[in-house]
């Protein structure tokens, strides 16, 4: 049974990983006849945004691997206690806090970093040649992580697809329920709520992407 | 199109709405061709858990809608603003937050109340005879909210089941993939997480039930 890291990013469309995507792309990765095991770095989430007004909740702090965990129903492990050894591929749902907390390219655009202990994390599948899935937004970090001329989407938005190329991708426009894979550096890219109007559109390009990971790994 | 309204109690398995099960059942809804909106109640939750240790987070409040919201991405309503007219049926996910926020069984047991808002939210969609579908713990409210010898499920926990017996409901036994019906009343159960041993198992339950509640819608 191969087995599937999943990368969390907190707990809310707004400050964390979305919530929908990540729920799609456990169930998917399990009708596959995969198992799973979510993982989230220990620290701070960027802020804390009221998801019923949109406003940000001054003054709270929350912890992306706490808030991870409602997600996994508490099965979760910190970045740090990752075996490589034991996952066959790594799938990264969107959400904003993949652009606030895993980096932060909702802050700094085409200059963002990648967080140095997401960036050891994920480094570790693409040393190994171990395939990884980029849903919506999340895919901007691929840039950061692989070789110049990686092919990767982020949907249709031009100014996102911009700095995908700034930082040396090749950006390619895809529909949602479309996945663009880069099969030199096994790497898949869907836009998900990036572009979906419902969650069965974002269901659409997310059971591809995680089809095609699993294919790979 | 029929409209089918969610309520959910929160965000996260043990002090609020299960995420899988509210999730995969906004992606049956949608999945049949109805489309969902969202409530909670707009009180504060019992209390926080930290979903990666399990220990309530003492001293922190969170608010039911607020966090609801997550799960709905911003698209959810207060439970005041339901305009019965406009919606053909009810689903409620399960999760702690349903035995914790919705009512107080996890406190009281067979002796819980269901919180007045939610009692009045629910008994419109009873009156006006539109069905309601109770996903993993929330059928304990369905004795509280129904004539007496209404039938349900938990699905197989002794100790639940005597006290839905107690409250002067009909229990029935059921496995994780099975919907329990009472057609007079128009009352849909299934045990889901009660039950579910992976996402799959819940999926397998959660889409009967919302399945046969738009059928009777």
């Amino acid at each position: 049974m191969k087995k599937i890291a999943v990368l969390l990013s907190g707990s809310g469309v707004y400050d964390g990983a979305e919530i929908h995507e990540s729920v799609l792309a456990l169930l998917e990765i399990t009708k596959a006849g995969a198992s799973y095991q979510c993982f989230a770095p220990d620290i701070p989430q960027l802020h804390v945004v009221n998801h019923f007004t949109g406003e940000v909740q001054q003054g709270e702090t929350r912890n992306v691997l706490v808030e991870s965990a409602r997600i996994a129903r508490g099965e979760i492990k910190a970045l740090d206690d990752l075996n490589i050894a034991e996952f066959d591929a790594l799938v990264i749902p969107g959400g904003f806090g993949a652009a606030k907390n895993l980096c932060d390219f909702a802050v700094s655009g085409a200059d963002h970093e990648v967080e140095p202990s997401v960036k050891r994390f994920i480094s570790q599948f693409s040393s190994a040649h171990k395939p990884v899935g980029f849903i919506c937004i999340s895919p901007v970090m691929i840039p950061k992580l692989y070789p110049l001329g990686v092919n990767g989407t982020i949907g249709s938005d031009e100014g996102t697809a911009a700095a995908f190329e700034l930082q040396g991708g090749l950006h390619k426009m895809a529909q949602v329920d479309e996945i663009v894979v880069d099969e030199e550096h096994k790497v898949v890219s869907t836009p998900a709520y990036m572009l979906a109007g419902d969650i069965l559109e974002a269901h659409s390009g997310i059971s591809k992407l995680v089809a095609k990971v699993i294919e790979m790994a």
